[in-house]
């Protein structure tokens, strides 16, 4: 199954592409232009301090999403609508993993407070775009931040809670997501649940910033999920 | 320090008067009718097994605002505004903890919904409603469930978070509330981060119905709050 980061090229995405490559799965670095992507890739290498990395390769959005399997979105919100609308037409059918969070920076504000969209979230503003496309949007990596996705020689201490309508894609997704080490996916029921859990992004940025950390995150207690 | 749980005979109001009788504080339940109080009085005697509890007693809400030096708010949203100003003349300056939770059963919906408030938030509204009395509010318990506080021969495996405006008010809440064994108390900030906080709520109660669960609680991770 071939994974296509779309906007790979921030901490975010660079942070879930070192995951995956860590696990052994064949990645895309999708960027805006082609050659960002490609530098991407270069750093990755650096990073991980490999000469080669067979398993990933960097290209534009477009060609990313026509390759890929999955497609994981980590754009800033400025650019989500566009983003969408560039891959559209590579997207028919597949999961998309949505990692938007509708922080108030895109306002001019500032990123320990949300925006309230129109739709409702910024998982389901994707499903609205992508709906003629049969896209199976799944909410998901919202909680876990970014300099916690770089810190890529530790585990991650946090979960992942992932919403969507359709369950199959959530099982896909969960089985990948849970290919991260620590990181455990708990499925928090239909796409609508990303509104509570995309403004949790915010709340852990603001702990963050007041006691001066880069990895909070949350674990749900309480609920035995293996049953 | 007296602490007077204001509409304390439901599970929560109940939960909370048990957990801090058993920290050997001085309790007050209180109740829209002082029968209803005394009612619930007999009732933790009979949960706690105790012919007598001398720490704790029951009355109207007004005459437990009076009396009580910290004001714990547990009622339905709904109940919250009548409660809130039939208390506010005896409320002047003091703390007030409201765990009120705007779920959208308050409009006939279910409990994994919230509304949108006006004010932004519950804990605000509060803040709103009692501003000429220079009360304090903090937001707390919001994310601990009900079973969770009335189970109370078990240790509470849940963060509360808390919001307000006022340092030493959160301080004194803090400390107070972390009594109840196994709970650690995280400031999250100003009072608006009660509109994150009150929202985790029905995603929990969410969980809870999806995994047969009455105990689903988060912890935060991945920061180091003893710093």
């Amino acid at each position: 199954m071939k994974i296509a980061v779309l906007g790979g090229t921030g901490d975010q995405g660079l942070g879930i592409v070192i995951r995956f490559i860590q696990a052994g799965e064949e990645v895309i670095i999708g960027s805006r232009k082609a050659e960002k992507a490609v530098a991407a890739v270069e750093k990755v290498k650096e990073l991980l301090e490999k000469d080669d990395i067979p398993n990933l390769s960097g290209m534009a959005n477009e060609d990313a999403a026509d390759k890929g399997d999955i497609l994981i979105l980590t754009v800033p919100l400025a650019a989500q609508m566009p983003t969408l609308k560039s891959i559209a037409d590579f997207a028919e059918g597949k999961i998309l993993l949505d990692a938007t969070v509708p922080l108030d920076t895109v306002a001019g504000g500032g990123p320990t407070r949300y925006v309230d969209l129109w739709e409702g979230s910024a998982a389901e503003r994707s499903a609205a775009v992508l709906k003629k496309k049969n896209v199976k949007v799944v909410s998901a990596f919202n909680n876990i931040s970014n300099s916690h996705l770089m810190n890529f020689n530790e585990d991650i201490d946090c979960d992942c809670l992932i919403s969507g309508d359709d369950n199959e894609s959530k099982k896909i997704a969960a089985e990948l997501i849970e290919k991260i080490p620590g990181v455990r996916c708990i499925d928090c029921g239909p796409l609508d649940k990303a509104r509570i859990v995309e403004k949790i992004t915010p709340l852990l940025i603001g702990l963050n910033i007041k006691y001066r950390s880069h990895y909070g995150g949350l674990r749900i207690t309480g609920i035995n999920f293996d049953k």
